[in-house]
């Protein structure tokens, strides 16, 4: 981290936005929706204006989030200057984009993490996404917003905010979704998309993953393993993980809800995910040497399925 | 229905709550997030302006909606005034309160169909909810919107929009619930209690569903049949049931997804229910004597859960 680096204020990168030329816009591997709608819709909107622009990626933009880069093609120009969006430490470019770590001009994040590493940096931590910034910084600009653009700024905030469902969904977030609908988002298709539809192997993998879940102290604990064996059998992609967490809590009266998945490299090492209602779940998962938020939070843990099972069920019951 | 009738303007509306005095607001049977926060909203915004109100439903309050009606207390009165809200038609007011059906003084809908049985109606078939008419009128009144009204009125528009996901999600409910939000909406806890958690039931009864589902012509058609003898072993409510038909169109690829619902007092009688893509679903309805609208229709179809299944199934298959 650089110590000397300030966070600007949104005029000020808007003043930086209107003098750019030949950019390039970094996202973070493993891209989501957030990342990649705010780097398709900010790459859209400097092209609009005349700026060459292209959007990289570590990991290539993935099908399903095929509707932002229909069309999209990569321009040639010499590099003037390098964007990041939603990333919030260089480590997180990930290796193929590794050689910008030292590069990058205009840092645009929203984790209250980021390391500032880039020459100028703007970062809201308590903004709902990515996208809500870019949307911010377009209309400060006096900006068009195109209905192709609406629909990558909106992606990124309903995905961040799990459909306006989740504790970070603020008034601003809304505010922005009313108005990206009305700039012609399609926001109907886009829910379906990323809320809606499961593939078959996630959901009997799911249906697996419930029938075999384990619950501590009166179910208000409960656990769920993820082995690669299940991964391979229903043709799971990681990028398809993040949504299996959130199963543990959903179950009526459980206060701690537990995911540990098998490393494919390492089968006796599990990423222990901890999610709670009320409990400090970095409380939990600073005993086995991990951390993260007080909702939150992760660690590793070595053993067998079952022998991890038992140790994290039983540090989580003295909790409650 | 009243040839005569016509429909206000939501300035008659406000000209109308201005002067109503010992008011009793009437809600739909099997009462849902949309008519008890529109009844407690508009029940609790009447009372904070020194008029004596109460709120009605031929089932009760429900336990889910606790977080509406804790401290809610009836007042005695002489009942002069009579409100509905988000009552489409008189029979959806049930037994209980059918001897209300030629007595309501104004009516608050937003359903299309509604059938204009008040002596003045306000039906705005476009917004997303009653809570965002009641929402709309209040503001009009100058009223003071409290936190537990917030929590009233986000709650309808939050579970009528699928929590913003559904296509009737409007930007005017996107900013009303900026707004709720910032006058105190427990909109975290809300989401929590309507969107995530599910009964351990639900949890497993869904598990076999999905492990039952049956597909048809290429997996573009899926269908899951409720028997009795899974509403009864997993204790599913009556009011659980509307989650269970998202499933088979939550499918990867499924453009019509299908649930048949056996029903209790007669077992060769299943009610079925039609969501598509982008097939019209009330025509294959209508092969079976039923109706609807494009995206989602049901009908009412006899034989056992196999041929029922079959015939639906068939039926389908045609019109992709």
């Amino acid at each position: 981290m650089n110590l000397t680096a300030r966070i600007e204020t949104l005029s000020e990168l808007a003043k930086r936005l209107e003098g750019v030329q030949n950019v390039t816009i970094l996202t973070h591997a493993r891209p989501d929706g957030d990342c990649m709608g705010a780097g398709f819709g900010l790459c859209y909107f400097l092209r609009s204006r005349g700026v060459r622009a292209n959007i990289l990626n570590a990991d290539g933009f993935p099908a399903r989030f095929s509707f932002l880069h229909e069309g999209y093609e990569p321009q040639e120009f010499d590099e003037e200057c390098v964007i990041s969006v939603d990333v919030a430490s260089t480590q997180l470019l990930g290796e193929g984009l590794s050689q910008y770590a030292d590069k990058v001009d205009i840092c645009i994040d929203h984790h209250f993490s980021n390391k500032l590493f880039a020459k100028h940096n703007y970062v809201d931590g308590s903004a709902s996404a990515a996208c809500l910034l870019v949307y911010e910084v377009i209309k400060l600009m006096g900006g068009e917003i195109d209905p192709l653009i609406a629909s990558c700024l909106y992606t990124g905030i309903a995905t961040d905010t799990g459909c306006f469902m989740y504790e970070n969904t603020t008034p601003a977030a809304h505010r922005a979704a009313a108005e990206l609908i009305e700039r012609g988002a399609r926001s109907t298709e886009i829910n379906r998309l990323m809320f809606q539809v499961k593939s078959r192997g996630r959901l009997f993998a799911e249906q697996e993953l419930v029938s075999s879940m384990l619950f501590g102290k009166e179910n208000r604990v409960s656990l769920i393993t993820i082995t690669s064996k299940i991964m391979q059998r229903y043709g799971i992609e990681l990028s398809e993980l993040d949504c299996f967490a959130g199963i543990p809590l959903s179950v009526e009266g459980v206060e701690i809800g537990i995911t540990a998945k098998q490393q494919p490299d390492d089968p006796e090492n599990f990423r222990v995910s901890i999610r709670t209602v009320s409990v400090d779940a970095s409380a939990i998962a600073a005993e086995f040497g991990g951390g993260g938020h007080i909702r939150a939070a992760g660690c590793s843990i070595r053993g067998t399925a079952g022998e991890v099972a038992q140790k994290v069920i039983s540090c989580a019951e003295r909790y409650l």
